[in-house]
């Protein structure tokens, strides 16, 4: 029930996603809605089935408070499914804030991480280079890091199918011994690490993310989401631009008109619904954010993404990467609904 | 002598300025190596002189001790020039952090001034964004902010030309209690500023700065230098990528030609060359630093860049706005040369 078209969106890619997709699919929130909404396709998905939950609490709210007074929202009821045993997945279009809250709250922590973390994917020249952490963790100690490579390097492996991914440090240079503090320690701690756990390849700059250079960049949650931002509005800013420009006189329109397939396969690019969502990494269960305006082709590869990360078994991995290095034992732990 | 394109770039940009500029423009490098770049122009320039310097030291080496060993390195005559009272700026297509050793070493800092900090113009739908700081300081404390804010502001106003700046702090959310430690706490201190000083508008994100709803935009060093280097990644990338997709077909290659104008106004307005340089604030003296790429066009900007700095007293200014806050008795003071 989340999103800016939800229910529709959400009912309409759980359609697509079900023509390929052997999996059960549940669409959780209000029956008479759904069932409606599903009557409403051509042909009722044979793999799809409802389960009743409220709408979405309010937005005004900060997500803690929301999901106290509303304890039947589908997005708590959805992950309560994966607690169940019921379901192996959730895929969400509502806010992460939200569905950080439901899934710390629900599913707990893995063993071994103390920090859950965002991931997302910025495009590059030959696919995808995954930021973690985008804003689930503003305040870091330089081992929470690690985790994020950890996690990270195996998402990337299973889900991304990048074979060997290449890890780096965000950092304000390249040269070891740059940065601040926290950059300088966060590289000590993964400088050490053992090669199997991750390559790890050094800092890295912007140009690194956008060329390709790299596969996983690690940074606290404050400037990976400073990352993620920026990118989004500058690319925002571009295209209008261009827009701009390309009709401001007859022959650039004319010129942009011919040149509307090339255009196409920028926007395709540059689209985050050929790749689905972003998942929440280090909670005890499979959990997929879809970006708020997700139209039915970013639900249904949120749906296939999530089905990589259960076949793929990306959190068994993940336990038992942090259990070779012993993190649980270093990091003090975290309360799960903190 | 520093840039990629120097001694030639910025010869050929002191003689563009020369045209219009009604000051004294004097080039700062070995003495025979600039006669002839002169006596190669069509005219030699009666308003720009000839100061002897050796060339930029090898750029391999750390700043401090690259210039330590060169005592008579251009961007250190060039700055003594200042000291000494025969200058009233300096331009540099050097280093950045070369220019700002110099810049600390030989100029130290205006009264009240904990930190220096570089200011980065980012553009925007209707003019420029300056972000501060973007690499000075990559460690801060909450209180520099304030310090940035009203260097920032003094800057946008007399040189930039906007009446009254929106200013606003980088962070994760708009509302008020959104970020990590420091930004909050930058909040707290930047929120409790009189109106006098600057507009503080409140937290701004990456699509303000790209938006053109706040003017200056404050944060530490190390998020400056982030959102600076992603920002030109992205751009470099998405340019590349419009130009690998509109020469992959013959008809898109057709209508690019014809938008050819259209891309001219889009690139326009993306250019650094556009603005001349960044300027380095907090120092005594008007320094300014150009992109190591920059030709004759930013080379002369950022010569009226630093001609608007002296006329308008942005130095004066600052010193006077600080003193009425009398930030200097709460600040830490800082060696200049550390």
């Amino acid at each position: 029930m989340g999103g800016d078209y939800a229910p529709r969106a959400v009912v309409l890619g759980t359609e697509l996603a079900s023509k390929t997709s052997s999996s059960e699919l549940i669409l959780v929130g209000p029956q008479d809605v759904l069932e409606s909404e599903l009557a409403a396709l051509a042909q009722r998905p044979s793999n799809v089935t409802i389960k009743n939950a409220s709408g979405i609490p309010p937005a005004h709210e900060s997500p803690v408070l929301a999901l106290r007074k509303r304890k039947d929202a589908s997005i708590l009821v959805a992950t309560r499914l994966i607690k169940e045993g019921t379901a192996d997945a959730v895929v969400s279009a509502g806010s992460t804030g939200i569905g950080m809250v439901a899934a710390r709250t629900i599913l707990r922590l893995l063993p071994g991480v103390a920090r859950p973390a965002i991931a997302a994917l910025l495009p590059n020249p030959t696919g995808m280079c995954l930021v973690i952490d985008v804003g689930a963790n503003v305040d870091c100690r330089p081992q929470h890091l690690y985790e994020f490579a950890v996690m990270g390097n195996i998402f990337a492996r299973q889900v991304l199918n990048i074979p060997s991914p290449r890890v780096g440090l965000v950092n304000i240079g390249e040269e070891e011994g740059k940065g601040n503090q926290f950059s300088r320690a966060a590289f000590e701690v993964l400088a050490e690490t053992n090669k199997a756990a991750f390559d790890f390849v050094g800092n890295i700059e912007g140009r690194d993310i956008y060329e390709g250079t790299v596969d996983v960049v690690v940074c606290d949650g404050f400037v990976g989401n400073v990352i993620l931002k920026t990118s989004e509005a500058l690319a925002t800013a571009v295209f209008a631009l261009l827009r701009r420009e390309l009709t401001a006189d007859p022959v650039s329109k004319l010129g942009a008109a011919l040149s509307k397939k090339a255009f196409k396969r920028v926007l395709k690019r540059v689209d985050y619904e050929e790749y689905g969502g972003v998942p929440i990494l280090g909670v005890d269960g499979v959990f997929i954010v879809c970006h708020g305006s997700s139209g039915p082709k970013a639900i249904a590869n949120a749906v296939f993404e999530a089905e990589r990360c259960v076949s793929h078994e990306v959190n068994r991995r993940i336990v038992a990467a942090l259990a070779d290095r012993g993190t649980a034992s270093v990091l003090a732990p975290v309360a799960a609904d903190a």
